[in-house]
């Protein structure tokens, strides 16, 4: 293990950010640090990566790190610096979420999204929500809204909104709408007919034969092209105040309004070529030890992915938690998989939990395994797929003694039962990553006022 | 702490069911037991509930424990037995869940409900359904169907639907559909006109003054009239299988789509008599200890009552686990209150998480004060609002020895931070309980083929 030291970034953002989010900046009540600094670890999706469209992953991700390093820079708290990442990955038409998500039985597309705040521990969230080009930011708004307190007639704000209902809370709220056809790309269109095809083909197999039992065993038959992978986020400010996001388009072919649900297809066959679970969370969790280049770590086969499904729900898609009393470490998770697996493992919650052992490490591998891969809530589930990207901080102890300094002892990881996962991290310095897990920043106070 | 010891029910049923859930018990494949028998909880909210209409609530938890018991007695699963009792809190008038349910901001009608087996720990869920009488029906259809494993072209069938789409799914179910203007009631429509003339003054009270600040200060202009309650169940067979299910029209006023959110009316400042949480808690609990009716025992005040928002929500409104390796218990858990308090701190997991202690009592007691009245997630809450009722059950080692006879310990408890809480209990025996907490099923087993 290697720590990694990095310098105060001094500097004062010098270019405006342009994405409509950041508008929206004034409406948190938080202070914000003078001079800002952190760190931001993305994921596009646990799965099974295109070698083809490998660059425009490492695009996105690289784009996705540097927005949240901007606004981090500009003294933004870890909350606006996940959510300015999440914009960019859901802007991406090669990311499922947002622009070019998966298209669902009828056609249309649905996505999910949800976004929690360490420091309040406030979380907000969409579910099948249309027409809308960035659901994070709906889920962001529900969030912001929260943490300002009641609306009129003493009504507690909703923190998740689901179906038409989010799309008009949305609008209300002074986010545009964007067609549904809009969003769809080449990509995502050409695949539902495709996907459509072989569907109506797998049933009128069915049909033709024992129907009962046929339609239950026909998973081998589908093939996964077309199917693109989801997002998330977490960061950590220089105040320690973590955040985490994740936003989907959903399953290609999903029931309209369904919320965690993914497809079985043949990349999850192919996913399995890593036999022995144990052993490739292992090995993935150690390729963080091998030095990288501190924007892009992608495993890319193919271009397929996973969808994610899970986006919406608590404790299943993102969890943050800034260290508290019982627990020394604050702590982000943003998952992604088979959202099924996700949701009835509360895969993020449970990985946030582990991380207050002492051993980052070994907690990640052991929550994977007895709380995800052997969990009895998939006894039945012959596959097991999931990926995490998880950071932990805690004041560092070894930082020089100062009244203006503080020191963060960061750490991340991630680790997927997947044959890739692509991620994506970056600090608020400028120099590069001279290792993988230890980061310490030392910067500036806040002088509150 | 009294023991109960009930002798085996062997008699066949006599009546048919006239439910049609009745008529879908085929789709599951588990075997039954040839003689029936077990135990049930439910409950008609956790809130403050009107004197005046304290026969209506005893009346329907009576039928609804009843209708479980003949399933119960009938040899069908616990989850069978637990969404028959949620039926028929649904069809009454009295309760916020199916008929009779609150209205939204725009009129209309929208539900949550949820599932969970404890046997095969599968979970369904629908979140702001509209047009269907039983929306528990559908949570139910989605647990069989996701039991019964995948989908054509290998698609995993979904466990949590929403809005529109839910419907489509229950009607291409063959769940048929019902107008909302057929389940709303004549007090549910004059509550929905008289909560909207208030709104529409509050809301014009805030403009009139200073908006931003004012519209967050006016939960005390609230009248909470006209706000029933929602209702859950938990079951236990003689199997000892366990189920829990929930179920809710949720929050007057809501905005559509609205999955998780509550009002906070005056009948939260009411429920805050009790000053001390813990102390509410201690006496809640330590009723249980009074030998009561085996059906029925409610705290009834007025007729008003918090809407149940978590319904849908996974880990919040209901949870179900067998005993297994690491559990010597079998737990159930449903839950009541302010729904973004209950989901916020997953209160059904963490009671159901807790009752793996050894002294039942004082684990809900203290899952309740620490994850719940004193949980950092609800730190800045003036009011922290909600009920459970639990059950939890272990093999008793006490009971005969002998080839053909089981025996099972049951525990059932309940407590609530609100002013009252409407429950009922029944087991499958005939005989009226002796005491309050600890009952003994002894009964032949079930012969596997």
């Amino acid at each position: 293990m290697e720590d990694l030291i990095y310098s105060a970034d001094k500097q004062q953002p010098s270019s405006p950010l342009t994405n409509p989010w950041s508008k929206k900046k004034e409406s948190s009540k938080s202070p914000k640090p003078k001079l800002g600094g952190g760190f931001v670890l993305v994921h596009a999706g646990a799965g099974y990566h295109s070698e083809s469209k490998a660059k425009e992953y490492k695009l996105v991700c690289k784009r996705a790190c540097q927005r949240a390093v901007d606004q981090l820079k500009a003294g933004a708290l870890a909350v606006e610096a996940v959510a300015a990442a999440l914009i960019e990955l859901e802007d991406s038409p090669f990311t499922n979420a947002g622009m070019g998500s998966n298209l669902n039985l009828a056609g249309e597309i649905e996505c999910d999204a949800s976004i929690m705040d360490g420091k309040s521990l406030h979380y907000g969230a969409v579910g099948a929500i249309s027409g809308i080009k960035n659901p994070v930011l709906v889920a962001n708004r529900l969030l912001s809204e929260a943490q300002r307190g009641k609306l009129s007639a003493g009504r507690i704000p909703p923190c998740f909104l689901v179906g038409r209902g989010a799309q008009d809370w949305a609008v209300n709220h002074g986010i545009s709408p964007c067609p549904s056809e809009k969003m769809a790309t080449k990509f995502s269109l050409s695949a539902y007919k495709r996907n459509k095809r072989k569907m109506e083909l797998a049933e009128k197999m069915d049909t033709g034969h024992n129907q009962g039992k046929k339609r239950r065993q026909s998973s081998e038959n589908e093939n996964g092209s077309g199917c693109l992978d989801t997002v998330g986020a977490v960061v950590v400010d220089l105040e320690g105040n973590v955040a985490a996001a994740v936003s989907s388009g959903g399953l290609a072919m999903k029931h309209p309004g369904r919320v965690g649900q993914t497809m079985i297809r043949k990349l999850l066959k192919r996913s399995c070529r890593v036999e022995c679970p144990a052993a490739a969370i292992n090995s993935f969790v150690s390729l963080l030890m091998k030095p990288k280049t501190k924007e892009f770590f992608p495993s890319c086969v193919e271009l397929i992915g996973y969808p994610h499904e899970n986006a919406a729900h608590y404790g299943c898609g993102c969890w943050a938690e800034n260290a508290c009393n019982m627990n020394p470490y604050s702590t982000a998770v943003s998952t992604s998989g088979c959202g099924e697996h996700l949701i009835r493992t509360m895969l993020a919650r449970e990985c946030s939990a582990a991380m207050q052992s002492e051993d980052a490490h070994q907690a990640l591998l052991e929550a994977m395994q007895n709380k995800f891969i052997s969990s009895p809530f998939l006894a039945n589930e012959d596959r097991v797929l999931g990926g995490v990207i998880v950071l932990r901080c805690c004041r560092c102890l070894e930082a020089p003694p100062s009244q203006n300094i503080q020191g963060l002892l960061v750490e991340f990881l991630w680790s997927h039962t997947t044959e890739s996962m692509c991620v994506g991290y970056m600090s608020a310095q400028d120099s590069r990553a001279k290792g993988w897990r230890h980061i310490l920043c030392s910067s500036v106070l806040q002088v509150s006022n």
